[in-house]
């Protein structure tokens, strides 16, 4: 019988999740709804009788090892997702001790998506080998998963990283925690949207995003429009690099890793928000830091690195438990 | 025969060191000049032989066990002190290299100063048992040292833990480093001290530091006129303490720590600079960390923090390395 775990990635929108083996290789997956649930105890339920379903769906006999989840704002400590601003559960959601009632005795194990990502690039991905690294997902927010000496950093109360909501501007733009100038708000495919609205506003030159509306607008399309040499995607792409690259710089400063990993929408636009992050990091580093730290592309797939993440934070927890015997 | 350690911290006008039992009892302690020493030779040879005496001093026999050395700019990997501002010596030093011919096969740990006081609270002071922790040293500059999962934060080339660099304010003030706008040149006592005159210009109100000079004026002079009300001291710690507050806010969102240690001579302010630096930090916090991370005064003595810290890093490494045997 073939060793597997099982990786959730709950989002927003989907939850998707696969069985993988222990060497990453997904033998299925699958995904479901998230917000279409208003109550947990439904969701839960369905969650588990997808799963369910796909297991046995399999073409071969599995023992199922462990269970790994990234969620947002989940705890590590705790097994919760607390206060979630994107789920439709509110206040703190013990999601592993309800879910165990479902695979009894099953080793599971909870963390922020972007804590997830970063241990699928140590154990499946470009970090493989690094003891010191840290992984940036810039999808709707931006997330952060920070590894020091070969563990995954989650603080006193399970919720370190949250690079996102770093200050970039005192009085900025509002972000969705309540704060204002946070990260997330410039950098982040939501981010560069509202960059590219304020710059539609500052300049008069022409620009095919003229055309979109806010609730139309994608980074793929900004992506698209720069590739074409529109001025206002371009310097959309000039300022959301050289916002990145500065707060890389402080975060260097604080853990100096190896390298960074960029993963999600917006790094799918590679040498656009590569070129001008590595740049301005550059020019924020103290001395004895540069030159030396690499700023790379996630080698995890797009689809599924949120799910391998998962499966990678249960295959994770299970060396460290036997190491531990 | 008592098992002691020798801890050296090496500052730009004094090198300081102690003979240390392992429970921290200081059993002898002396420093000598660090900045008459134009070569490096000299100085090695010199702080050889004050430490020789120091120890044929004592009224006990000792075993020393091992050396810890605090010094900025102190790579952990290498032994090395890389291109330091504020020493005479340039360059990379190999300073354990050379220190070595001097004591011999006796383990020998080095890091920056700051690094080697997170340690010193750890074992010594007000840290005992807490596994993720920051301290700040405000003295001439901001230093930092990191604490995760019980082990302080190299990073991959061990020069992390430099706050005292993440940016404050682009093209802000003029920083020893090369860099501007870094965050000591706002929080440290030359920093507050370049506030002050900041605010000399900008404010017509009367005040005691109008009749002070540049070179003459010290962050204790600051003090006590805020202590007496001094309108311009007064908005002058508020100033620091809210840029502190707000880049701690930061600190906590990369490892969420359980509690930031301040000291160093700026901290000897206390409530003047710790009631705003903890209003702004609660202020920029995530919600999720709010009320629950400690901001509090380091509990090491002021005038041996250096030499217990680096007499720390000396018995930490002891420990480890027992630990792996």
């Amino acid at each position: 019988m073939k060793e597997t775990v099982l990786g959730i990635d709950i989002g927003g929108t989907y939850t998707k999740y696969g069985i993988l083996d222990r060497d990453g290789n997904c033998l299925a997956e699958d995904f479901m709804s998230t917000d279409v649930y208003r109550e947990f105890d439904a969701y839960l339920e369905n969650l588990h009788s997808v799963i369910e379903n796909t297991i046995q769906g399999l073409n071969e006999e599995i023992t199922l090892m462990g269970v790994g989840i990234g969620a947002p704002n989940g705890n590590y400590y705790k097994g919760t997702i607390e206060h979630p601003p994107n789920l439709n559960w509110k206040g703190i959601i013990p999601f592993i001790e309800r879910f165990k009632a479902y695979f009894k005795n099953m080793p599971m194990v909870l963390t922020n998506d972007a804590n997830a990502a970063a241990l699928g690039e140590m154990i499946y991905g470009g970090a493989k080998g690094m003891k010191d690294f840290i992984v940036i997902t810039l999808g709707t927010g931006l997330g952060s998963g920070i590894v020091v000496n070969g563990n995954l950093v989650y603080g006193h109360d399970g919720f370190a990283g949250e690079l996102g909501h770093v200050n970039v501007k005192l009085k900025g733009r509002d972000c969705g925690c309540g704060k204002k100038g946070c990260l997330e708000t410039y950098v982040s495919a939501t981010g560069i949207k509202r960059t590219v609205f304020h710059l539609l506003g500052e300049r008069t030159c022409e620009s095919d995003l003229r055309n979109v509306s806010y609730t139309d607008l994608t980074a793929k399309m900004i992506t698209e429009a720069a590739r074409k040499g529109d001025l206002i995607a371009l310097e959309a792409f000039e300022y959301t690099g050289k916002i990145l690259g500065s707060k890389l710089a402080d975060a260097v400063g604080h853990t100096s890793p190896e390298a960074i990993f960029l993963l999600g929408g917006l790094a799918k636009a590679k040498d656009l928000i590569m070129n001008p992050t590595i740049q301005y990091m550059e020019e924020n580093l103290l001395p004895i830091y540069r030159n030396k730290i690499k700023v790379l592309l996630s080698s995890l797939q797009e689809t599924n690195a949120g799910v391998l993440g998962a499966s990678a934070l249960a295959s994770n927890e299970l060396e460290k438990n036997h190491r531990s015997l």
